[in-house]
């Protein structure tokens, strides 16, 4: 077993905000793994999941609020899904990040969860925005499918100026021509953009990004290799019975040998930083 | 003068829906023309275009609470400007349509507006779209830039769902590689494709769908000759003194020549259809 | 029946190209209706077809050297087509025009056709416009589906520079995410700019345009009032049975109700722009 | 000084192909860098090149017939150009690759060149991969800007039906809305995905896909971690003078610094292969 990334000194500059999730600590050189369900969908499900990816992911993930396309999908658990979040990531000793929907649920949500992720759907919901950015919890941004690099800078500055600064970016791909084998395009190209305009962490989802399991593992690798300062992905025990998104969850155990790879790998390029051209 | 246009008799289905916007009809034949500023500024500025377009447009249109890319960007005057607004339409005797951005303001912007719009950006804020189908004035849902027609059916869905059987589409142009002689490519093929799949009205919006004001003649016209059940343009007295939106904005005399062409080319696509080629 | 559109009058400027195809005349105020099949299949197929668009089209298409994405699909008929073609085309009164796929093919196609066609994936095959730019029959020259405005100006720029001024501009639709229910996205916003930039004629594929027959007619019209010098349409006689694009072509008695409808709308233009508002 | 990577032992499949420039292999768990300027100027720049480049990279890349957007842009040296690559190769031991234009010029450029490069904008001149096709010098495929994966697949497909098997394939960028900081996107999902699909070698070009000489190393890298077979970068001793593309480009000693990263990378991308997850 590996442990726990507690990834240190890439090479970091002294104005680079570091946001803190629970013990977790995100930028500034320390890397993050988050992982868990697409969808909380029962307590038994949430826990093992947690349980299996203790020890290889920082902080746990799953949908309770979800912003589905169709409003016959399925909604999610709601309250009781944040319930049932919140004791999963306590029993594996994990914090838990979990999208927020309403104005009028960022309250609610931020009393269960230790990060509050707006989803892309979301990215210029400017009543969103400024409610989060008015309270306390860290805030995991991610990009719209069609956004500008500029205009998710400008959604994140949205939340600063409203008082919160612990922001997380993540690009999870836009939309493209080109669909066929992928739900989006992941624009890597985004991320080393991003740090060179902003003092905020800046994370990658490949598993939305491409939308196939298979996928993910390239693509998260390649994320660290452009200097991302995590990557978030999504775990599920039995992928083809996920409520949604299966097609682009790794099993637990996949997600294992996953995140000892993207250790390696930081590992790697930490030293070669370290190494001074 | 033209008279304002009661355009009627374009061969539709029984099962259409008509929106009623206060004395005015959109669908099941019936052609709306929207036009107004892209924010209200003061009363002034609105009284002034309001009676301008009396006569010509149907329906006047003005931003109060504005979703701005930026947060340091002019907001709108909130609810000041939705009594202005409101003002404004009852001096000239036009239903006033007026963006609503945030759960929280739906009942107050109801309380002023004949019609609520649901901007491109919160097209997918699902929580928002709940919100004004619960309640009961009409909706106008513009298409998000990257929605696909399949989401825009769906974000409709979820306010028919919700209660309110009183929804417009709007295209508005989607964001594509084409950009420096245009903000966004009005994609009119949506329209032929919606009027099949949908009994809602669908209505164009060649000013945020081009972005520049000489492209909205031609593309107003393309629309009513593709099927749009009306247009929205943006109005402005002052384009260059706007503060949103000037570039793309006619001058009062520019409309009135504009809806006179529309009128016309509307009389002569409906005499062509009575004529049963 | 409708006699053969000769369209006069639409306002337009003296420096405007006007290209002439046999006796047909493109551009300065006259509109052009292209049609004829995707593949020339055989000679009673091309005949057929000739036969039935004469009167209604004023020029006839059809390909003979087919760009097909597999190496594997329907290749074309090669110089064999270009002779029924010429034949079908003499026969029923009509110029005809066809693509062009080599460098080398260019003298053998001009030795046949009245105009050559640039397809839209050569719009960047430099050799090629040349080649063609360097010969004196006239040229229609199809945007990319990636090619930006300019582009496509510079593209027609390399035959100009080579010598031939007889050019016509073609917008066939882009490549967008927008590809369910559409094979392109067709930008018709391109056609007012083009106008405004250039002096050549600049027509729209609405077949390729959308991918579609249904969604012909209305983009046929809305090309006509967008403000395009022509339209290029696909005419089968059994769609179902075409080696090529049978889903996007019109039958022939659709096909000439279409033709009757732009006539009417041409007419109705030319007039309000007579006028004079 | 860094020796000349000569990478082995990625995981592979006996299918895959591998693809003989000179001595160099790619594919098959071969990887390569490729690089050089955009285009050959002079002798001594092409020479200065060569030789700076020389046991880093592993084929020396300069364009002497240039595709260019404006027909009054340079064009390339030509024949003159092709000569002096080949002899600045030579010098440096270097096997050397080009773009060709044009059907008429295959034997030409085939009669200098080690490897003829397609590129991007020619990737569906299909008498052009024709004609590549015939001979047997290896051939470098470069994607469309707008082509799907299918699209590329089958370009490749229409060289190997004409008898050539030494295709590599080449991502480097594809047209999003996305270009204010980047001229394209880069699309490295699309390695993984063809890597899936094709036993063909697939490189990634850095320099092109983004436009900028500072995110050449964050994506280079990037694209070994996702599974390239090897990189294509430009370079230039004065890119600030560089008759095309000059801001893409980067310096010798960048480039040297760069070769020494990605051989790093590589080695430990192949010793995790190897150590048997």
């Amino acid at each position: 077993m590996v442990e726990s990334m507690h990834l240190v000194s890439r090479a970091h500059r002294p104005e680079d905000t570091v946001v803190e999730v629970g013990q977790v600590r995100i930028g500034g050189g320390e890397r993050v793994l988050i992982a868990g369900p697409c969808s909380v969908e029962d307590g038994q499900q949430i826990r093992d999941i947690a349980e299996q990816i203790k020890g290889y992911a920082h902080i746990l993930r799953g949908g309770t609020f979800k912003p589905r396309t169709s409003p016959y999908s399925f909604q999610g658990l709601g309250e009781e899904g944040l319930r049932l979040l919140a004791e999963a990531g306590r029993a594996a000793g994990l914090p838990v990040v979990t999208e927020v929907l309403s104005e009028e649920e960022v309250d609610l949500v931020a009393a269960y969860a230790d990060m509050l992720q707006i989803g892309a759907r979301n990215m210029q919901n400017y009543a969103l925005l400024k409610k989060v950015g008015a309270q306390d919890k860290p805030v995991l941004l991610k990009r719209g499918f069609a956004a500008t690099i500029e205009e998710l800078l400008l959604s994140a500055e949205y939340i600063l100026a409203a008082g919160n600064s612990q922001v997380v970016l993540c690009e999870r791909g836009i939309r493209t021509f080109s669909g066929s084998f992928t739900r989006f395009t992941l624009d890597l190209s985004a991320v080393p953009i991003l740090k060179e305009l902003t003092h905020l962490p800046v994370i990658v989802d490949p598993s939305h990004g491409t939308g196939h399991w298979n996928l993910v593992e390239p693509l998260a690798k390649a994320a660290l290799a452009v200097g991302a300062d995590g990557v978030m992905v999504e775990v599920h025990s039995h992928p083809q019975e996920a409520l949604s998104d299966g097609p682009q969850s790794l099993k637990p155990e996949k997600f294992r040998l996953l995140a000892a790879e993207l250790n390696a790998l930081a590992q790697f390029l930490d030293a070669r930083r370290g190494g001074g051209q």
